[in-house]
């Protein structure tokens, strides 16, 4: 990820300074016109925005605390994932140490760097963010949540967390079409590349249900007019019974079975899915 | 989800007839124009399209099965959800009665019914499939998947499958952005409105990373170039670290976690997270 950052800065025009522990991944950055730090305190010395992305916060400490007297004046954006606990922690130390901090979470992965269409999420002082967002232009489409430096880490949290369910769910309806039915002994197995394209295009429709709950969620009500929890009990287990059929791990539609189950036990039967989120924020709804 | 089927079709001016065990129902579409049948036998008589969608199977037989002797030389297309099992059965019985029989799956909920964008999936015979697909592209596109008829009830589970999964993805981010820390007190809780336009983009980023994970899928080889199963693992503790700190029920990323763990011990940890889907098609990688 460090790679794709250091050349999407180079690819607009940046004069950018790069070090990595191992020095060798340094090299290719420095052909396309990056110069290499030897060292930490030198990568500090050269610009006034540091972008730091390591695998987590004790690597991040590791490199910036024996240094930490060079990042007065600076301003430190660390894109490096943790949670908002440990954003606001760095807020702090940075603070101790003389420099502005902004927090980040890149919403691609490093092929995506540099596109305007990927999200970089970033929290922290508002005028800290405005100063430096035509540089960070340069890796993302920059958008600023807020100034509680927690917030990036924690939208960050959010949407991985969706997109782990997306792909699972994705990876369990690929595994199902592309089985063959025990019972059955069919042959009319779908490769992966044939369902992904309808995959995609459901998240489309998906997405709009997602846009008709959001004002539902906000309003704690839930009209079931379009499908209701009822309809969906239903129609899960079909999904159950040909997964079972075909020697594929149920775990997840279980799981969502049983959330499902527990909203109409609270009452959410005629309500449409949404309803389902008082069942995950709500501890009294939940057994 | 009749209503919206038949005021599709007379939207685009197919003469339709309606019947509904409650027939008041069937009023708003005998003002839009429909022919309104006073049993199912003359609903029956009145096309050579018969199309049916009621709650379940059990629903359909109870209104069909008395008035079989009906349908012979006409084709039933019965968008009512089932397993692919039944629709098997139903052709039998379909043809049984003399009557030709498609299966289908509508992807979208009544709102969406007329509009293009829509999936509607059928599968049975192609010629059909293709004698009718005229007046069936009246209640969205229509896609044909293959003769076996069972493949659009398979198909609708998968999609469905990734639709809960989504969803419930979705719930759990906009609870945890919209929760109160208990430790830190933040005031900062994120709308539901405010959360979901972030996640919509979001998912157009994650169908990227399935266009990608397709191949390999298919490939059974899963490199992990992009992002791997063990920087996936590290992520989403953070996830449910801070989903604990907010009261919220922590079940689809524990199950998700452990998918990922049950990956990594299969020797998946440097891979993409498409070697997931080992874990959900081998039950010997389960344990
Ligand atoms: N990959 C993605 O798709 C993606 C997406 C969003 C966010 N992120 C986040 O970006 C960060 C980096 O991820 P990545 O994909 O680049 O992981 P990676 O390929 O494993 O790289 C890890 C980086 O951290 C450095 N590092 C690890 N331990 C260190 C230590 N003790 N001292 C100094 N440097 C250390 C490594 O240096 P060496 O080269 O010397 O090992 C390397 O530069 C993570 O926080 C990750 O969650 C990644
Ligand atoms: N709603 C959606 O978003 C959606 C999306 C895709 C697929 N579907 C599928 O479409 C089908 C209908 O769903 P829906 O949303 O329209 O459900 P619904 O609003 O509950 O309507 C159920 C329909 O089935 C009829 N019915 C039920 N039991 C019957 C029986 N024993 N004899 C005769 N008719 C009976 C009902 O007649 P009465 O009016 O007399 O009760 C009504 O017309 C289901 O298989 C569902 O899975 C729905």
């Amino acid at each position: 990820m460090g790679s794709a950052l250091a050349a999407a800065f180079l690819e607009r025009g940046h004069p950018t300074t790069v070090w990595n522990r191992s020095q060798d991944k340094a090299r290719p950055l420095a052909d396309r016109g990056a110069r290499a730090a030897a060292t930490p305190e030198e990568a500090l010395a050269a610009s006034p925005l540091i972008v730091a992305c390591v695998r987590d916060y004790e690597a991040l400490y590791s490199v910036l605390d024996p240094v930490a007297g060079h990042l007065a004046g600076k301003v430190l954006v660390n894109l490096t994932s943790g949670s908002p606990e440990q954003a606001r922690e760095a807020v702090a130390w940075a603070g101790s140490h003389g420099a502005d901090y902004l927090d980040g979470a890149i919403m691609t992965t490093p092929p995506g760097v540099g596109s305007p269409d990927m999200m970089f999420l970033y929290s922290g002082a508002h005028t800290v963010f405005e100063a430096h967002r035509p540089a960070l232009a340069a890796l993302g489409d920059p958008l600023h949540l807020g100034t509680d430096p927690g917030l990036a880490s924690l939208y960050d949290a959010a949407l991985l967390g969706l997109m782990w369910a997306t792909m699972t769910g994705w990876l369990h309806g690929t595994a199902l079409v592309g089985a063959e039915d025990a019972a059955e002994g069919t042959a009319e197995k779908t490769a992966a590349r044939a369902f992904t394209p309808l995959a995609i295009r459901w998240l489309t429709a998906v997405a709009g249900f997602l846009a008709t709950y959001a004002p539902q969620v906000d309003a704690g009500r839930y009209p079931g007019d379009d499908a209701t929890v009822d309809i969906q009990i239903a129609a899960i287990d079909h999904l159950i019974h040909a997964a079972a059929a075909r020697g594929i791990d149920n775990a997840l539609p279980e799981l969502l079975k049983s959330a499902m189950e527990r909203a109409k036990a609270a009452g959410h039967g005629n309500d449409s899915y949404a309803s389902v989120i008082e069942v995950l924020k709500n501890p009294a709804v939940r057994k």
